[in-house]
Order: C-alpha cells, then structure tokens, then sequence
C-alpha cells in the first residue's frame, strides 16, 4: 500500500494559464462581459484543474461515506446509532435524499462503508471498513494514528478507482458534526462553542453535553494542531478522512471535488492543511445551516456556491451545486457566439 | 378586452392552510426535521400557490419579452439598439444563454416581441408589439397611460393562454435598466443613484449620463408613487409591463412564478404594488450583480434563491432557480418515509 505521503507528493498546482483562453471563448459568447458570475468561474476552474481548455464534466460520481462514532455515549444526538445502518440501506435502496438530488443531477451514488458498527451485508454497499465505529473520544483516541492514515488513503484510493469528470462528497454517521466540530477547533483554534451547533436537532442540553465533551476530547487527546491525521485520529471519524482522501484523490487525478456541507467541510480543511495546492481542486457546494460552517468557508478562503438553509449531508448539497456546474459547462459548450449568431459587439467607447 | 382592474379582481390569497399537510409529508421523509431548509419552502409555496398538497410542476416555461427603448439615445448603454431584435433572432435560433438553460432546467422558451423597435419577421416569435419602442422618456412620458395598460394586460393574457405550471419571466432590452431603475425609484422613494448601476458595462461617464437621464425623467413627467400604471407609462418599458403582466396571470392561475433578474424585480415590484396578494405567488430567483437589486429584494422582503453574481437577464435566472424548484418537487415525491425505510426516527426527549 502507498502511505498517505507518496499520495500527496503527486499532487500538482492546476493550470492557471488555461483559464485566459477559457474566459476568451465566454467572451465570445452573446453576453455582456462576465455577466454569467459564478457560472464563469466554475468554467475556468474545471479547465484550470484538468489543464485544458476543453474539460469534461458529463461523469459524475457522489460518493457517500458512512461510519459511527464512539462519542454517541456521551448523548450528542439525537438519533441513535442504528440509523446510521439503517441510512446505509436506505441509500442502497435509493430512497434518500441524495438519491432523489443525485438522480436529478445526473449523478451516480457509490455508498461506502468506512467504519459502521454493525456488520453490513447489504447489495451494492462497497466494504472499506476501518473498524465497528470510533471509540468515545472523552475516553481516548477516536482511532489509532495507522487507522487515521488508512481512512485518509482509502478515500484517496476510491477516487483512484473510479472513473468521473467531477466528484461529489457525502457523509452518513449519526453523531459525525461532533467529530467534524472537534477537528475544525484544533486545526483552526476557533473555540469549540463558536462552531458547534445543534446536528440533526438537539436541545439545549444535549448542545450542552457536545460542547463539553468536544472540550473534554481536546483536553485529554492533545491533538497536535500542525498534524493533521493526528487530529483526526484524535478527535476525529472514518468517514471524515474517508472525504479527506476523496479530495486529495481528485486533486491528483485533476478532478474538481464539490464538497458537501458540514463534516465534508471539516474533511476538506483537513486535505487542505495537508496540502494547499489542493485549494483549488475543490468547490464548497452550500453554506450549510449548521452553526460554524461560515466559519470553516471563511478559514478556507471560499464562497459556497448556494446557501438554501440545508443541513442533511449524504451528498445532498453536492448533487444541487453539481447541477449548476453542469448547467455552466452547458453554457460553454453551447452558447452562441456574437459572430455565429450576428449580434453587434460592445460600442467600444 | 378585460381591463386590468378586471383581472387584478381576479387575484386570491394562496391557501396558507396547505402548508401543513406538505410538512407533515415532508417530516416523514427519512431526514431530520427541515433539514432540506428553502427546498422544503419551495414545497410548502407550490402547494400553497395551487391549493393542494399534491402540486404540478413538470410544465415549464419562461416567457422572454424583449423591447426597444427610447432613453439609449441618451447614451446609457454599452450595447446599440440594433442588439435586441438581433438578439430575438438568437433566441429563436437557440443560442442564447436563457436557451442553454431553459433546456438544461426541462423548460420551454416563449419569445415575445412587446415593443422593438423594428419589425421582426421571425419564424416562433410571438407578436405583441405594443410600438416601435418607447420614446425618450427625458422628454415626455415614455407611453401612453394606455399603452401602459395594455402592456400589463397582454402580459397577463400570454400566461392565460399558455399552458404551465410553473412560470418564469425574462427580458431582453438594449437600455433596460435604466427604466427598471426610474421604476423603483419612484415606487419605493429610494435614490436613483442607490439603485442604478452599470447594466451590460457601462464606463463612470455612461453611468453618470444614466443617472441625470432617471433624474431628469423623472422630473420632467412626475409619475405618481401610487399609481404604478402612471409610474409604467412615465419612465418604464413594454417588456417591463409584459412582466407584470405575466406575474399577475401567474396568480390567477393559481401558478407560480419564478421572477428572472433586475428588470423582472422591477415588473414584480409593480405587480405587488398593484395587487399585495401577488407576494405569495413569485419567488426571487438570483441575486443579480447589478448595483441595487438587493435593495429591490428587501423591498419585496424576499430573499433571492441563488446569489451567482449573475446579471444577463433573459430568464438565465430564473432557469437556474426553475431547476432547483424542481429538484425540491422531486424530493417531495420520490423521498422514502422513515416508515417505508425501516429508518428509526428521532430519539423523544
């Protein structure tokens, strides 16, 4: 196996050159200069990352990644653990969320299991199982340095092997903003209250109890803030390095991952601490409405292209913001330019 | 021909009852409470706008109105006027970006002919001419109170004859902000200079001749703040009433609308102000770019779906917020209940 360093030597800048040639073909186009914004951009950014004038973009491919976490004891969720299994089927079945969004988007769904705690024999789920679930991080490390590493080139290795012209990350594991929360506090040193927000729903009391046991897991673990797989095995899930990895994978491949919401975020921050050439490899699809996630866009320098109030994860937020790029790539495919379609030019002043 | 109080009679309030049955179904689908946040919104307003929790949505069209207008000859565009009528033809011929992304969304286009300046004898364009162009409106108001009317009306009378179950407005109009500015500035009280901008790239000398032409269109006719026909027929445009029109057909029809950029906001302005029900039966779709829309947006006191730094117009806007609409239609329809999902629901406090 190559450890996670022989991966992230492979890792090149993009080619910001190509995008002067991307913008004069959008130039061409029968628009007012830049008046398509954000839809141009994503246009050079899909060429500068595959080094052409000319990218694909029609395979896409979300992968949604499941594990459980041992921090559930400490009662911050407000689901039980079953579920995160149950959510597995129900992906498989095509019943989700990110099924339905997936569907409309034109994307394909690879469910992985990275580290659920119960055994899964259901059709279709791809086994890379690191471990029955984290242990409760107030106790201890979430996982061995070797497990962090494994998730983080597990993910690398399923982008490896899967053919797409853009990746979506998703993420399934019931208790997983915990985990997300604690990594962000220690790579960035923004206080654990700041980013920590209510998950799939809790009260007061329970917001209570995951602020402290995120504070209590930071104290005993005393992840290395300059060492980012040591924060993930310190604090950390499967299914986080598991999107760490996927990111990193595309980046190498010279694919642009769109990143999901708030656990992606967190797993995006982590390859970007690793390496940041991989900055621009990658998009955040939506400002999720999870407390702190402006937070983590802003530490990472980027705007989320939509901002709809969602905070489901699985992919969902990934599959709405692939459509947009989908949708500007048709542009620059097909839009007429002012020669073609005979329309007068700007009056040059 | 019904008159346009004869049709604004016709407006209801949505049934805000509805909304309940739509969450109920929308809290059984396996995911936390409205974690899919403005999508379910869209839901809740569809079903609300038509009166049932059951809703269509797979009938699209955007409506692209174009016309002429007789303040360019004060030197406010960076575009001749000889554009628009080119730019019908690149509607008609596909090639335009509301083309790209009215099919990319699954809608159909309608191009309409309200107002230019020259005669088209295109093949598929729907002729509506109100006249060649508005006159100068530094110089006397830029129509007539009637054709002002007429303008809403016919507007209205093309959503009632086309087919749809959810609508989208566009424009297209060489100087078209400038009336979409003097409009808003008179109904809502605020500065010219607040709200205008530079349109498809106007230099600081074009946008300071913009702003004296508003300025002194406004001074010169006096349109009356309560009367939005007056405000219409003073300083607006054709296809700018054509929009209000389309809106308030809409809303008859019990259909929504999905309102394009700068210049449709100014047409919704005018439909809202005309009719306060109309609020419920339109959505914002983007965010544009030019300097102001956001104050248009707080005025109407929505919050636009998509904030792309987009600003062509044409409905590309709306095209973009159509398929989001409908990604959130699909979900309605296609989610698994945590009951059919065998999925455990949240854990009782």
């Amino acid at each position: 196996m190559k450890s996670l360093k022989d991966y992230l030597d492979k890792i090149n800048p993009v080619d910001r050159n190509i995008t002067t040639g991307v913008q004069k073909r959008l130039d061409s186009q029968t628009k007012p200069l830049g008046s398509l914004g954000r839809l141009e951009s994503f246009c050079r950014q899909l060429a500068s990352v595959q080094g052409t004038v000319d990218p694909l973009y029609e395979k896409k491919v979300i992968f949604t990644l499941a594990g459980d976490h041992g921090i559930v004891e400490e009662g911050v969720s407000a689901y039980s653990q079953s579920v995160t299994a149950q959510m597995v089927a129900n992906f498989l079945n095509g019943g989700a969320g990110v099924n339905v969004l997936a569907k409309h988007a034109g994307c394909s769904v690879v469910v992985v299991d990275m580290g659920v705690a119960s055994d899964l024999d259901f059709k279709g789920c791809v086994g890379r199982k690191i471990d029955y679930g984290t242990k409760n991080f107030t106790k201890g490390p979430a996982m061995t340095r070797e497990q962090a590493e494994k998730s983080i080139v597990t993910g690398i290795e399923l982008a490896l092997d899967y053919d797409f012209d853009i990746l979506g990350t998703g993420d399934m594991g019931i208790g997983n903003t915990t985990p997300s929360s604690a990594i962000v506090s220690v790579l960035t040193g923004i206080e654990v209250q700041e980013i920590t927000g209510r998950g799939t729903g809790i009260d007061d009391n329970a917001l209570m109890k995951k602020v402290n046991a995120i504070k209590k897991g930071i104290s005993v673990n005393n992840p290395d803030p300059a060492d980012p797989v040591d924060v993930l095995s310190k604090v950390g899930g499967f299914e986080i390095g598991g999107i760490t990895g996927l990111i990193i994978g595309a980046a190498i491949k010279k694919k642009l991952a769109v990143v999901d919401g708030f656990i992606s975020t967190a797993g995006a921050i982590i390859a970007q601490d690793l390496n940041e050439d991989i900055s621009d490899y990658f998009v955040l699809s939506h400002l999720s409405a999870e407390k702190g996630h402006d937070i983590f866009a802003k530490y990472l320098g980027k705007k989320p292209v939509l901002d709809l109030g969602m905070k489901l994860g699985e992919g969902t937020g990934a599959a709405l913001a692939i459509e947009l790029i989908d949708a500007a790539m048709h542009i620059y495919y097909e839009m007429a330019t002012f020669d073609q379609a005979g329309v007068d030019k700007k009056i040059e002043a």
